[in-house]
């Protein structure tokens, strides 16, 4: 009942949620899974103190599952190229194991 | 010091979220994390425009460890078949390795 | 351009939320990612009733990718030796892929 697929996390600012979910959209993903979040370092924007890191949930975790794993491969691709050098942000992608694999 | 597990990963709507957390808890599992979030496709309902999605923080994200991967495949089938042919929603599993898995 | 990695995942209490930062600088992490959530078992601390649990949001995930394993290893076994007695927690680790290993 289990089918191998690729999650993908991508971890960015807030400021570029819109066009993140574009380009994830583009590339052929049926879905995604948005939850706030702050952090530090390339995981979000360096701020003055710790304190505010943490409080303003400035950054967005989303994730997504997709069946093809060169697809997935291909929307982190384009998310980094278009987007980190400017901004703070992660993409990493990871084998899972989903029910239901014709839904990705 | 670190031990196979599996994690599992359940993505469902925030209506859904009690009856998901009593299959968790009936299966076996120890314990599990929640956190809010929004998502479309089979990753949160679908809304008119990405600008609701986004904000109404519809959905859970629940995660729990088992070290036992039979037991978590038993709950995460057990709630695919229970909710998502009614209800949007995504299950995943994943191999991790934990520290002290006496606790899973 | 993906390269191997370890995602180290930690869900603790909020109370020792900088005690356990500060361990995840020490350890050599460039950068972590914060969500808050709610959790029931070694998850997080157990309560009177699920609805208090699900709603307070105690606990913090904490997750951080670093390029060598045995960095990551270390932080984890830090954490949990130094607070998991104590109090509730989680660490575990898995592999990904990334994107510009350097960063990590």
């Amino acid at each position: 009942m289990f089918s191998q697929a690729t999650k993908t996390v991508l971890i960015v600012e807030r400021l570029i949620q819109e066009e993140v979910l574009d380009l994830i959209e583009q590339g052929g993903a049926k879905g995604y899974t948005l939850v706030p979040g702050a952090g530090q370092g390339e995981h979000g924007r360096r701020r003055a103190s710790r304190a505010a890191v943490v409080k303003d949930f400035s950054i967005v975790r989303i994730e997504f599952i997709m069946a093809d794993k060169n697809k997935a491969k291909a929307i982190a691709e384009k998310v980094a190229d278009t987007y980190f050098e400017q901004y703070p942000g992660i993409v990493y992608i990871s084998d899972v194991e989903v029910i239901r694999a014709d839904k990705f």
